[in-house]
């Protein structure tokens, strides 16, 4: 196992009924922002059990911050909170909004010259306005860690930054918030949690049967309850199972004391960036032949994967992993979730694109043995088409 | 699911020559009061390690805490902290020193007539003296969480407490620490969170496979690693695993939504209490037979418990129960942790004192169905003679 420091001090209010509960975790006399995205928690209720739950408060508000938020939409909401002076931030929504208001947070106080240096340079953070959420789509994670994805439109950017201080003070999983969200919502953040799962264990083992364990626990729960939400969107229970486990994916504790690749993630925010392909469809792109052209470093991995989760016991260990990678693609299309470039009628000026991006950016060393070039990225997406 | 609320601020420090970050962990100028147990810190070089992690720091030292830890013991602990106006306290040992460690700190600025009402009364803790822990024995899981054991020489009570104000700080596992274990420690320390996970997964199901399936991963790399570390303690894979296995078994995770007993604690506190039987010893004498008693309860996780766990796949569920059980006591027996009373010469008198005990103290409605009475501990007892 390798050392490592696992802090999560995120409250989370799980149930029916949760969003009441806020009340008691916003200090009292804050004023608070709060934070939402394109207005749908204005149609299922959630918008109305917030406002309640802020009796009390003065509140401020920001709607229409979009998927894969966007720096210039947050720097608006950054400017109010200035003017507002406020205390604390309230995100309603999706990872988006979580995402978004990360930044906000960060960005209200950030001392430097310009926030996107948060992102660009990973410039330090010295404070954060503190900030909840109100989770309404289970997908990132975003709820119980402190990282955050911001897109630039204006250079068609997609960066990462995470701090300490950009943990959520607490969460609100009320399964109920859930009920209304659109099949390709919902197919998103199953394939979006298993694919964050898959990339903190799908990479060589250094003996950490806990870990992996525990990892598989979170995949079989996404395979069993997640096309049991989209069949039914309203059925609690399985509503519940799956928001717990795409919490769980990313929560810190799968990659404790493991090696995590990420390469993934980070080829595929390309992609969204460019194209604006949504987030788990772009990961159901690249993961694919990601793994199959890195097959034999991962290989012990895979036939593992293949057979816990797949229940893939026969074959040679180059065809059980061939036989998981497969299993993945066709449970990912079972989501109606297409997973080659072309399904997006995205060719090879666009792997151009992107090899052109990483070598301005000087991209080198990815993946869990930092071994993952360029020009590797190029074939593999080349695979992808 | 159940709801939940789940809060687990512990920063964790896992890994080789973690002690010495605990110099960044602690206030700089603190005043530090270090607690340990019966010395065997002074020999394994741990001692040494933590003195040299905390130079620059004023400390006062308290040994001397014992296997479930004395209140008698603790007080003075207590006065002590007060005389020397202590800013922060760390623990160095296994649960008995960490949750005296957590009286302590409850302890020294309780505004109470009497300390004991925390343990007695439930008397409401206002604050704590923060405190971090070094853990050289794994087992509890007390480095994680908030709850404290706590035995009252002078009347034979064993009880708990837990608080919001009573997490660690900060926990270093460092698996090295734990190479000197004597094998009697080790097993007792397997056998406890394997119990552990045991009173949070073998009640009745209400749709949680996620969390079935991550009691169920900690189950197994119990089984599979626990073993490994009894045959050769200087394996640092196998420790840490089985390390960070205990710690996993109770931090809030597995409960978390979920039907949980802990009337197998609760019985089995007493003969700790009555007999200084090791804690853990005391589990594996009271489970079967409350597992066999109350089967009929418990059938559907019984079954699948010894489905999943222990590969018992025929059988009426009757007899796959009975077969999981069975298969329970063997690997305690294989621990060389004998399973019931007479091995350890206690006979029906002690009994008769619990049942006077639990009768004084009005005790009723244990377990998961809030439904086992005096009466049911009485025969439960009886078929662990």
């Amino acid at each position: 196992m390798k050392n490592f420091q696992f802090y999560n001090p995120v409250r989370i209010l799980f149930g029916k009924g949760q969003i009441a509960s806020v009340t008691q975790q916003i200090p009292v006399g804050a004023k608070v922002l709060v934070t939402y995205g394109g207005g749908s928690i204005r149609h299922n209720g959630v918008y109305d059990q917030v406002k309640a739950a802020l009796q009390g408060f003065t509140t401020v508000e920001f709607g229409g911050i979009e998927a894969n938020p966007h720096y210039e939409t947050l720097m608006r909401a950054v400017a109010l909170a200035r003017t507002e002076q406020i205390d604390f931030i309230l995100a309603v929504g999706g990872g988006s909004v979580l995402d978004g208001t990360k930044f906000i947070a960060a960005a209200i106080p950030f001392a430097g010259e310009d926030p996107w240096d948060i992102l660009s340079r990973k410039a330090k953070i010295a404070s954060a306005v503190p900030f909840g959420a109100v989770l309404t789509l289970p997908a990132t994670g975003s709820e119980m860690n402190s990282g955050s994805v911001i897109t630039r439109v204006s250079t068609q950017e997609k960066l990462a930054f995470s701090s300490p201080l950009t943990f959520p003070k607490f969460s609100v999983l009320d399964p109920e918030t859930c009920f209304t969200l659109p099949p390709r919502q919902i197919a998103n953040g199953i394939a979006d949690a298993f694919t964050h799962v898959l990339e903190q264990y799908l990479t060589y083992s250094i003996n950490t049967p806990l870990q992996d364990r525990l990892a598989e626990a979170v995949l079989l729960t996404l395979l069993e309850e997640g096309p049991k939400v989209l069949a039914n969107p309203t059925d609690y229970d399985a509503m519940a199972n799956f928001m717990w486990s795409a919490t769980n994916a990313l929560n810190g504790t799968l990659a404790a004391g493991v090696i995590t690749d990420w390469s993934t993630h980070y080829v595929a925010h390309e992609l969204t960036a460019l194209h604006g392909i949504d987030h788990a469809r772009t990961l159901a792109i690249v993961l694919p032949a990601m793994l199959r052209y890195r097959r034999a470093g991962k290989l012990q991995k895979l036939v593992q994967y293949g057979q816990r989760v797949w229940n893939i016991t026969t074959g040679t260990d180059e065809e059980r992993a061939e036989a998981a990678v497969q299993a993945t693609v066709r449970f990912f299309e079972s989501l109606d979730i297409k997973t080659r470039l072309s399904d997006y009628e995205v060719g090879p000026d666009t792997i151009q694109h992107i090899v052109q991006r990483f070598t301005e950016r000087g991209v080198k060393n990815l993946g869990e043995r930092a071994d993952l070039q360029i020009a590797d990225i190029e074939k593999i997406l080349t695979l992808s088409l």
